[in-house]
Order: structure tokens, then sequence, then C-alpha cells
């Protein structure tokens, strides 16, 4: 193929730790990308709150703006990319780019858990693909894997250690050291927020498992239906307790579809050291998906930082950019008993 | 959607062990797949050498047929997938199948490794996507990431164990049993073919390391620019000093892009015991992915069997039948410098 590439122009909207990356990677692998897929892939806006704020990694000058209408808008922008986090305003501005003909991809876990349903059907109206493989597990691909690496019914079974803080808290707490040190340690790592309270209350990985579960049984898994179990009540002497045994104590999720029926829970469990969930290192997630003709695969990586769930968006938006992508919100609407894998 | 589904009509070269799990897994997971993406698969003929056989899993009357253009030449039928193995007539059918229109989902890692270029070429020339994940390391959907997960230039990186058959050898001999006990254990359990040259010699795992990183770096590796050496001359000694080292030996495959060349090596290596390449189980496979967005990003999961690696042709077949599809031999195919992912 000689032929000219094709300009895909991005729209932004947040420019934090996940969107400058997004940017960043863009820029870095523009060249290489283009030789693959005849795409020349540029960041052409980007919306911020202070525009004028100073920046590590700093923009050419137009690309931030602090008007979504910039975004919405321009018709020469192609494909949109959530960064931004929170539900408010975030929900309205998706639903405006799909309303306007953009594609969206999506890195936000919360918005897609708990307004899910309602995307999906924003994204039905308009006839264009969401996706999500940034809003879990980082880097590692799990949401694609489960959405179209696997012919649906395929997977019975997901466990996972899907929230890199608890796993970095558990792992410090059994070299020794208590709750408060591990988590302050997590959080100058950088492996947690500020705020750890939605890692720690169990709350972040019932999300990931919510939504996990939805796309492997094709079918919507609400976050209120999860059981969910936080890891502030284990102690030290649990812990070691665990430790004498050969064992160790992780948060784990589970997902199953038994009969027709899907239940999903988040609990701190004991596992056999040997267990590949109980080697999780660090800041790492793990998934293992189960069904007949797939034996145990397992995916383990990075499940946070920037760069890596940048990586997950870009190739999201470089899939919605090919035509014919495949929209990881279908599943997340209940209302439709028949789910459009291909929407474009 | 409550539109009608719309069918897709399959032809399969081949009805042994992948074919017949092909068709029994189209047959068992219609309703979930037509639910999931409205495409309703039936599996319609299968070019056998003898279709009065006595089979395990016997399709309906008239699905077998010795002849090749009962296929080629139906129009009827939407996709392929060739299961057969071999090269030839192997490669002649999937250039004549590409001819005729019709998309091609295959799992014959030596006929990509040995005639990628030129199947490269003819999907080209057809304007129509030729895939392959049943063509390395069965279920676990190593190709996908590459291709379709990860953003060109991402992974600088390729370390797996990607042949189970050596894997499970070694793991035995590291028990106290012999080469010859362990391989013949390897072929009673279905592991190792009845001649397990090709494995051994470590060969089959440099056509897979071919094809990954052909994959990944976006540019054909001949299967001669893979350094490689087998299994056969490791002694019990050696394995044994190794173990008392802390470390264990396990034939690693290695790819690596540096300033714009790609090397490629398949040897027995000396590995910590902690390393998780040392840890893969039975007859498993483990790829290990590498880049600066990324990270490490790990698949591992069942390498072989009938119903694993049909499940990654249905995987393509399902995607080859959406439209838009990627087609994985763009990157085989070294006289394109630009080289079209979307091809339909």
């Amino acid at each position: 193929m000689s032929a000219r590439p094709r300009e895909v122009r991005i729209g932004l909207l947040g420019y934090g730790c996940v969107g400058s990356a997004v940017d960043r990677l863009v820029r870095e692998q523009r060249d290489e990308i283009e030789r693959a897929t005849g795409l020349r892939f540029s960041v052409v806006r980007a919306l911020v709150r202070d525009p004028g704020k100073l920046r590590d990694f700093q923009p050419p000058d137009g690309v931030l703006t602090s008007d979504f209408a910039d975004i919405r808008d321009d018709p020469s922008i192609d494909v949109a990319a959530e960064v931004m986090g929170g539900l408010i305003p975030t929900e309205r501005y998706v639903r405006e780019l799909l309303a306007a003909g953009k594609p969206v991809a999506s890195a936000n876990k919360q918005l897609l858990a708990r307004r899910g349903a309602r995307l999906a059907r924003a994204a039905a109206r308009a006839g264009l693909p969401l996706r999500f493989e940034g809003a879990v597990c980082g880097a590692v691909p799990v949401v694609r894997t489960l959405s179209e690496a696997l012919p649906a019914g395929t997977v019975q079974r997901i466990t996972g250690v899907v929230n890199g803080t608890t796993n970095y808290v558990l792992a410090g707490m059994d070299e020794g050291r208590t709750f408060d040190e591990a988590l302050t340690t997590a959080k100058e790592l950088g492996y947690a927020e500020a705020d750890a309270t939605e890692d720690v209350s169990g709350e972040d990985a019932a999300a990931k498992m919510a939504l996990l579960a939805s796309v492997a049984f094709r079918r919507r898994v609400e976050l209120e239906e999860v059981v969910w179990e936080g890891i502030e009540d284990i102690s030290a002497h649990e812990l070691a307790a665990a430790r004498a045994d050969g064992r160790r104590i992780r948060l784990v999720g589970e997902a199953e579809a038994v009969d027709g029926s899907v239940s999903v829970r988040v609990v701190p469990t004991s596992l056999l050291a040997e267990d590949s969930l109980a080697q999780v290192p660090h800041a790492f997630n793990e998934v293992v998906l189960e069904g007949a003709g797939l034996g145990r695969l397992v995916l383990r990586g990075p499940g946070a930082g920037g760069l890596e769930t940048a990586t997950a968006v870009v190739a999201d938006l470089l899939t919605l950019a090919s035509g014919g992508a495949a929209s990881h919100v279908a599943a997340l609407d209940s209302a439709h008993s028949r789910q459009a894998v291909c929407v474009t």
C-alpha cells in the first residue's frame, strides 16, 4: 500500500496523567503507527480546566481549551478519548460526543460501571462504538480479550487481583510493615491516590469485576449486584497465621456464570502461596479466565500508570479509527436482548 | 437490536482434531454468539480425504467433501478456516480461497512461517484479510494482542516458552524422569505428536517466534533468520546442576528490536526458579511482552489442544465476518513498506 495516509484527528477530554501520555505516545509512535495501519494520528484538541497552567508535558499552542464545544462541534475531529474522570459533567460530554458523531474511548471505570447502561443506549442511538479497555487493568488487554479474542460463551469463570493498591499493601504487610506504612509507601510510589478509600474498601475492584463480568457474560452486571468487602479489617495476625499455613491473603475478585445467572464478588481470600494470584508482584493486576475451550488463560501486567493506561486508550482509538470497531458497551445495556458487537 | 441475525456460512479445510472442534464449538455456542454479535454461524462444508471414514464427531450428511472446488466455488460460503496443516496443497488452496473472495483464518504455523510472504501478497491482491491466531500458542490471544491490542511501536522485546512438548519434557526431567520417559508420557497425554522432531529440535518454537516477531515489529522475519537450538543435548547432569543453583533450564524464545533491526533466537536458557517462565506448568505456553508503555505484560495459557486452538480460529472467523478485520499477514510481506492493518 502506498496510498496517502489517512489523517485521524483526536480530541481529548482531560490532559492529566493519562491524557498527556496519550498525546506523548501518539507523537512518539506516530510514524510506526502510520506504517502499520495507514492512519496518521494527531491530538488536535484537549479539554482542561485551566489552559494557562504550567504542565510537565506542554502541547503546542491552541491544543488546550476550556470549552467543551471546541471538541464536540469541530467536524474535523474524528474520534475522542475521555480521560478526565468523574461522572459529572463527564457522562453528558460522552453522550454529546456520540450524538455529534464521534466514537469514544473511555478510561473511566466508575463512569462505565455506574452509567454504563445509559451510555450504551446513547452509543446504540448514535450507531457508534464506545470502547473502554483503558478503564480496567491498565495496559492488560482483558476487555478486548473477553469481547473479541474469545467467542461468546467461552468464559465460564473469571478470577483476578484487579486492584494494585490493596495488593501492594497486603504484600507489604506480609513483609512485616503495618497497614498504614504500606499504604503510605503505595501513595509515595504513585500506586495509590491520595484518597485511597475506593481501593481499600474494595469498591474499585468491584467496579472492575462488574465491567469484566458484563463483557464476558454479555449481560449487564450492576455495581449493586457485586458483593464486596475491603481489606481494612485484615489484621497482621490473620496474615501471619495464613503465612504459617503456606498461604497468602489477597483481595480476589470472582465472577461466575451458572445456569444463566451471574454472580460477582470481591473478598479477601486465602490462597495457596503457589497460586499465581498469590504471586502477583507489587501493584500489578492478574486476571484468570477459565472455560471449556480455554483451559486456564492468565493475563498479568501493570494495572495502572499513565503511560500504560494511555497504551490501552490509543489501541482503542486505533480500532475505532479503523472502522468496523466492536463496541464494548453493548453488553452494558440490559434492555437489549441481542447485542451488536459491531455497531458501525 | 432486533434485526434478523446475519447467517455466516463457514467452509473448513480439514476436519481432524481442530476442524471437528471448530464445528462443535460453533454448534454449542451458536446461540450465545448470535446474541452477542448478531451473526449466526454454521459450518456448511469441510474438506477431508475420505468422507466415508468413521469419526468421533460426525457432521450432518453432505458437510464432508473430498473436492476442494465444493468450497472454493460455492458463493454461499462467506469465510474459510484452514485447519488441515501441511504446505502442499494447502498453500494453493488458501491462495485460491482468497482469490475467490473468501477471507481465511489459518491455524497452520509452518504454512505462515514458510509461505507467509506469498500469502500476504495473495491477501493484498484480493483485498481480503488472512488471520492466524490459531497458528501460535493455541487459545492464548498473543497475535491479536500484538497486532491490535497494542499500538505499533509499543513492544520492544518478546520472551516466551512457546513449545509445550519441550517444556513438559524438561519439567519431567527436573522431576527425575529420563528424556525418553518424559517424551513418551508427553505423547501419551497428547501434548506431543508421534513425530516430535520439530518440537525437540526447536524448529516449532522458532517458527512461532518468527511469526510473533513479524507481527510485533511489523517487519517480516524469515524462519532462516532465527537462531535456534533444541533440547536434545541437555543432560540430566546439566539440569541437576542448574537446580542445585536455584535455577531451571527451559527452552526460551527471545525476539528483540534494536535500532531498526530484529533479532530472534530460541535456545535452552538457565532461568531463576522464581522467573515466571521457569514456572510455566505442563504443556502450557507463556509469552512476556515488554516495552515502555507496557511494563511487563504476561500471557499464559494452553498452547495446544484441539478445542483450545478451535477457540482461536472461531474468534478469527468472528472478526473476519464482522468486517473491517485486521489482517495478520500484512506484516509478513516485506515488499510493502507501509502495511494495511485494515484491508477490507
